[in-house]
């Protein structure tokens, strides 16, 4: 593990959330990105080496909307940054941690894994890896 | 604020979540520190220059103890290092937000307060300043 890449907050309304986030952090955010795949409208804060995302769902049915429908807004999951994806996953799903979802692309140019939140203390993980150039 | 200091994190026991956490970041906790005050045992693990903080508590009837009847255990709080934590609160205070707890001494050498999370999309805000020595 490198890093925590970013911290992610589950949100209603994406414009209402960025206003109340860059009142607390006195910056504003530096990138919005829209994940059809993921069925999510994102933005970034940086703060420090880690990144603030907000995500805001799309749609009804997606991952964001189904927290948000079942424990409201909120911490959503926390992402460490690794160097080789597969290989981490590996690892730990050869100590018994189970991928929920991925390895696919995700925001930012990164290519992500979430672990099931039921061996991880209830804390939903993304393991996430920078994406290189061809 | 300059940075994401740390990311908070509710567990039952304390133990258990360091094997968790041990496994998944590939780093052993540095630090454990009792802060009596808080009625929380607690646990740092390393990751960038964020910090990951495992939260167990010491009796029924803490802030961690609450959280964990309410909402279970997991993701509880993120704390955003300041320069000036006194300025910042009476920046954010005649914006509207309202402190919850605070200021006070935390874990880690830091004085600490947090904010309430009905005007932060629900999310616990710790802002915090590194105590300067005597």
């Amino acid at each position: 593990m490198k890093r925590l890449e970013h911290l992610g907050i589950a949100v209603q309304d994406l414009a209402e959330a960025e206003r109340i986030f860059t009142d607390v952090l006195g910056v504003a955010p530096y990138k919005r990105e829209l994940v059809e795949d993921e069925g999510v409208r994102t933005s970034f804060f940086q703060t420090g080496d880690a990144k603030v995302e907000l995500l805001a769902s799309l749609n009804e049915e997606g991952p964001i909307a189904r927290h948000l429908a079942r424990r409201g807004p909120g911490l959503h999951h926390v992402a460490f940054l690794v160097d080789d994806l597969e290989e981490e996953l590996r690892r730990l799903t050869s100590q018994g941690y189970r991928v929920i979802s991925g390895p696919k692309p995700g925001a930012d140019n990164k290519q992500i894994a979430f672990l099931h939140p039921s061996e991880t203390g209830k804390v939903l993980v993304e393991l996430c890896e920078e994406m290189k150039e061809d």
